[in-house]
C-alpha cells in the first residue's frame, strides 16, 4: 500500500522532492505536473508520467497527496487552497507576515472537500519552527535566536542578478561567529540585523562593466543588503560553474531559558545541509506520509508542523517506534 | 481555567518540577504527594499542602494531571498503571528495554479509566527521541548517534558509593571530542562503547581508605565501567560540595543522512542544562499541559512523546503559534 505523490512544479524543489521520494520504500513518484509543455521536461525517474497541469484540475488523477511545488509571492496562494478542493496537498509556503491567510484559505477548500492540507513544511518554517516551539513550551521563560547559513540564498542571489552588467551571483549568507558564541553561551544578546549575519556575494560581471558601481548598488540594496555588511568578490563563469554549483545551507535555532534563579538551560537544533532543496524535499515527504495517514482517519482541513505528532512522520509503526526508537 | 498539578514523590525530580511548574503561568501545582510522613515534608512552594499517598489512592483529589517521580526500576512500572486508574498521569520511567511492557500497562489501566497516561517523558527518552524520530523519518537512509555530557550521572555516581571506603562520589560523563567531530562531519563511524564516552570520577574516601584498591573497584566494576576509560579523582568532602553540589547534564543527537548520491546532511540537537531535573521536569511539565487538554478532547489511553503534536504542549493558542512561531 504505497502512498501515491504528485510533483506540480519540476524546478530545484520539484527534483528535491523526487530525490526524496527515491529514499522511501512506502512512497512512489505517480506523476509530475507542469505548466510548460509536458512533452519538453524530461523528470530524473525512469517510467512516471508528465502531465500538463491541466489533467491535474479534472480532479481524477490517481494521487493520495499532491505536493505543490511553487513560489510563495504568487504560485501558492492561489494554487494550494485550488488544488486542497480536489487532493489532499502539501506545500512550503515560508512568507511567515501571510502564513495566517494562507491558512484560513486552505482550511476552508480543504474541509469543504474532506481533504488535508499541510503549509509552510520545510526546515524554515518547518523543522526549525517545531524545535522553536518545543523549546518555547519546555522553557517558557527564554529566548528564541534563528540563525541561518552558511548558505545560498537565492532571493538574494536573484536580487543581484537583476543588477545592470551582473551575469550571474550566487549570495551566500554567513551567521556572526561572535554572535553565535554569545547566544550558546546563554548571554541572551540583543543583536540587530547587522550583528547576527554577513552577506557575501560571488559575481560574475558583463566584459567591462563598472565593477566598482555594480558593488555599490550591491552594498545599498534596500531590504536586501543595506542592513548587512556584505563582501562582494568578481569571478570568472568558470569560477561560479566549478565552485558554487551547488546550493548548500543550514542554520541553527539556539533556545536560551531558566528554570530558577541562576539555571540556564541552552538547546541547539542545527541543519548542514550539502542541498537546500533535497532536504526541504525530504522534509516534505515526511509531512507527505503524514497527510495521506491523517485523511485515512477521516482529518481534514489545514495543518501545519506543529499540528501533527511525530509518529506520523515515519514508516515505522507506533510500536516499532516505542520498542527501537524511543 | 488553571491546569491543576499534582507530584508524588519529592526528591530531586519532584523538586525539578515544583520550580518548572512556577515558570508556567497557566498551570498551579495543588498539592505534593509523598511515602513519607506529610509532617516531616518541607516543599519550596508556600501554601502547597504535604499529602499521603494514601489520600491520592481514594481517588478524589483534585487534580488535573498527576507527575510521577519514582524510580523506573521498581516504583513506575507499579505505580504508573495503578494511579492511570484514577487520574491523568504522566511519569518519566527510562529504562529503555521495557517501555512495551510499562506502555501496554499503563494503556490498559488509562483506557479503561478514561484517562491519559504519558510515560518517558524527559530529555531522553523524550526531547532527544523526538528528535531521532524526526531525522529518522526527514532521511530514511542514515544513522544516529546519541552521546550523553558532559554530566552527572547519578546512577553510576551511586554505584561508586556502594564501594567499601567510599563515602561520596560524582560520576560524569564525557563524550570523546574526537568521536563527536567524525559524526558531526558526517562520516558515519562504527564506534565502541569506549570509543564513545569517557567516565571521570570525583571520591570523597574514608580516611586511612586503600585509595588504589577503591580506584580499581571502580575502574573494573562491570556494566558501569569495565568498558570505558575512567579516571578517578579522590578529593575532600569540602571540594565535593564546592565544585561537584550541581546537577548539570545535558548531550547530543547528531544525525546523517543522505537524499543522493554524495549529498549529505547532517542534523544535530544538542542540550547544555546547569539541572538535569529541573530541565526533566520543564520537559514533564509541557507535556503534563498536553495530558490534560487530550484528555479534555475525549482522549484516553497510554501515549508517548511521539504521539503527541508539539502544539499541544504550549500555553499559546493555535492562531498565536501559526502567526509568531511558524
Amino acid at each position: 500500500m504505497s502512498i501515491k505523490i504528485g510533483i506540480l512544479g519540476y524546478g530545484n524543489l520539484g527534483r528535491g522532492v523526487e530525490a526524496a521520494v527515491k529514499m522511501n520504500d512506502d512512497i512512489t513518484l505517480s506523476a509530475v505536473y507542469t505548466r510548460r509543455n509536458p512533452a519538453d521536461l524530461k523528470i530524473n525517474t525512469e517510467g512516471v508520467a508528465v502531465k500538463s497541469v491541466s489533467e491535474l484540475e479534472k480532479g481524477n488523477e490517481d494521487i493520495d497527496v499532491l505536493v505543490i511545488c511553487g513560489g510563495s509571492a504568487t504560485d501558492l496562494p492561489e494554487m494550494t487552497p485550488k488544488f486542497a478542493a480536489l487532493y489532499n496537498v502539501i506545500d512550503s509556503f515560508d512568507t511567515h507576515a501571510n502564513i495566517p491567510v494562507h491558512f484560513a484559505n486552505v482550511d476552508k477548500a480543504a474541509k469543504a472537500a474532506g481533504k488535508i492540507g499541510i503549509i509552510s513544511s520545510g526546515w524554515d518554517p518547518g523543522m526549525f519552527s517545531v524545535n522553536r516551539l518545543y523549546s518555547l513550551s519546555v522553557l517558557p521563560n527564554g529566548e528564541a535566536y534563528t540563525f541561518w547559513g552558511k548558505g545560498v540564498s537565492q532571493g538574494h542571489s536573484d536580487a543581484v542578478r537583476r543588477i545592470d552588467g551582473v551575469i550571474d551571483c550566487r549570495q551566500y549568507t554567513i551567521p556572526v561567529p561572535a554572535a553565535l558564541d554569545k547566544v550558546r553561551a546563554g548571554e541572551n544578546p540583543e543583536l540587530t540585523t547587522r550583528e547576527k549575519h554577513t552577506r557575501e556575494c560571488f559575481v560574475v560581471a558583463e566584459e567591462g562593466a563598472d565593477l566598482e558601481r555594480i558593488e555599490r548598488e550591491i552594498k545599498t540594496l534596500p531590504n536586501y543588503f543595506a542592513d548587512y555588511d556584505t563582501t562582494v568578490h568578481f569571478i570568472s563563469a568558470e569560477e561560479m560553474k566549478r565552485d558554487h554549483s551547488g546550493l548548500p545551507h543550514g542554520g541553527s535555532v539556539i533556545y536560551s531559558g531558566t528554570t530558577s534563579e541562576g539555571t540556564k538551560h541552552v538547546i541547539e537544533y542545527s541543519l548542514k545541509l550539502d542541498s537546500n532543496p533535497e532536504f526541504t524535499g525530504s522534509v516534505i515527504v515526511a509531512y507527505a506520509r503524514a497527510a495521506a495517514r491523517l485523511n485515512k482517519e477521516g482529518k481534514s482541513g489545514a495543518m501545519t508542523v506543529f499540528d501533527i505528532a511525530p509518529a506520523y512522520l515515519s514508516a515505522y509503526s507506533a510500536d516499532e517506534l516505542r520498542a527501537h526508537f524511543l
